[in-house]
């Protein structure tokens, strides 16, 4: 029997035997680490490991032919020299994480909108007070940097939820979801900005993407326009950023994701201006759909492994995602 | 020509337009009150008021034939003592507000599913830490308590965000919108509010929504169950609501509307458990869409009236709304 190795903590029992029976059906005898993830010196033992992305394990697994992150983001393990041979194949769990990422954009674009930092923090000090002003999705104009899963799914909502216009962006031309009313690529993200009231940025870290949102991008954005960043920190210039909200020259942002993580106590976005910070939670693992999808992608990939087919979730390593 | 005072502090100059135009059309010639308020003294002259409802306004209000609410609550000033005449008309403006509520629920049911508020509250000290679990609308059991223009609103917002289900339950059986799956009486509640993973209450003060959320039904509700009340305080046991949280046999609240309004600093609510506070704010009148629909509502009322047609907005008084 073929080797692989289950290192995941967020699998619960059932997920656990669904693993089991695809991977005996495929010929796979498979280990599980979910109370304590595999380590480097297990590694070198499976031909197939599915779980958290590290540097360290990839180095490790001399056997490996093939690892499925159940992360989305694999900026970090994409570099040749972790894989002991190049044909090693990397799929990553994009596609697990829309939902919830949109479940998230769509409630820190309605808090920003409807000021509910600033509420929250009345209600902590027992302050009854009115907010001086509210604005809607319904009607406005959305920009969401990245069509992949994250971005189509939240334009799905945002057009449920009567945006106006619910543009996307992307690396270059292809024929893209209908959720997007129209689709641009990144050279003519400066044209859209002016126009932009809801900035959402799903990205990789890729080459193309980190600085996007560069000082004078912000600069194109309108004053009442709220950024709202669920992909990676470096696409954002972030003093730009913490300048312009500090000047109101934009009205909020929403930071899922920043440069560092976990932000140090006496770091300068803790006090930024209408910035809704959350500790990279948006994709967070304990959500069931966010696992099942997780799992089935997983099964239905090592299915195609065993069957000799192409996997649906390949990354490209030069390409970065 | 004929009287009417329009008296709304949120009106812009482009609605007084508006309202100028219709209004001269129709006969009328309109004074506005905007920076300072209709006082019972001047009231005695006119014909038609739009604005907010006063009960010492409508008691002065001697000429009256025709008081339109620029709000959709109208429990206090449904007595018949209130009139000169037993035949003056009232109308609100339920159906204006629909939009801001139905994101305001949307985002506080968001922000309970996802543990916002003990997020929030990290994130103000500066603690990076992850929340230990999600829930999803997604696939959920809602509940709406009213299927008035806020209930349908939600009820459509629910679907597009993938609910398994959208209940609505009102008064009485009458074809309801297509947003709801289906539609139950009151009487039918205490069946339903055991499968309810989301009840959301959006109801008038009448004399039979008050106490409608009964000690009895919370104790009904299953323990992963939350509670968004945007109608009137009055809807719920609010001492039963308070012991439920605290005892943590529900999941979690939102409550925009309470008793007393404004809460006393030292009210048990403040530090109720798992409890979202807003000061009655989710209709709140900044939104541009708010009012241009409350405008648009009395104008197109203002022409019925004028013409001796029935007005669209008439509230039965004996009934409550």
């Amino acid at each position: 029997m073929r080797k692989l190795a289950v290192s995941a903590s967020f699998l619960q029992k059932d997920h656990c035997a669904k693993i089991l029976e695809t991977a005996q059906r495929c010929g796979f005898t498979p280990d599980f680490y979910i109370e304590t993830p595999l380590t480097p010196s297990q590694a070198a033992d499976y031909e197939v490991i599915y779980g958290e992305p590290s540097r360290k394990l990839l180095r490790a697994a001399t056997s490996l032919r093939w690892f499925c992150s159940c992360y989305a983001g694999v900026e970090a393990i994409t570099d040749d020299s972790l894989f002991h041979d190049a044909d090693v194949l990397l799929t990553n769990s994009a596609g697990a994480y829309g939902l919830t990422i949109a479940e998230h954009i769509t409630m820190v674009t309605l808090m920003l909108l409807r000021q509910m930092p600033a509420c929250m923090e009345d209600m902590r000090k027992r302050r009854w007070k009115n907010v001086p002003s509210m604005r809607s999705i319904y009607g406005s104009s959305i920009t969401i940097l990245g069509t992949g899963d994250i971005g189509t799914q939240f334009a799905r909502r945002a057009k449920a939820l009567g945006a106006a216009s619910v543009y996307g962006v992307r690396r270059s031309q292809k024929p893209c979801d209908s959720a997007f009313d129209r689709v641009y690529t990144n050279d003519q993200l400066d044209e859209i900005l002016p126009q932009t009231e809801i900035l959402v940025m799903a990205l990789p870290a890729t080459a193309e993407t980190v600085g996007i949102l560069s000082r004078e991008r912000i600069a194109l954005l309108p004053k009442n326009a709220i950024v709202i960043n669920v992909g990676r920190g470096t696409a954002v210039d972030q003093d730009a950023l913490m300048e312009a909200l500090n000047a109101e020259r934009i009205a909020g942002a929403a930071l899922d994701v920043m440069v560092p993580e976990p932000l140090p106590e006496d770091h300068p976005l803790w006090s930024t201006k209408n910035l809704l910070l959350t500790p990279h939670i948006s994709g967070q693992t304990s959500l069931p759909e966010t696992v099942e999808r997780n799992v089935d992608m997983f099964c239905r990939d090592l299915e195609n492994y065993a069957s000799g087919q192409p996997l649906a979730h390949l990354v490209d390593r030069r390409r970065g995602y």
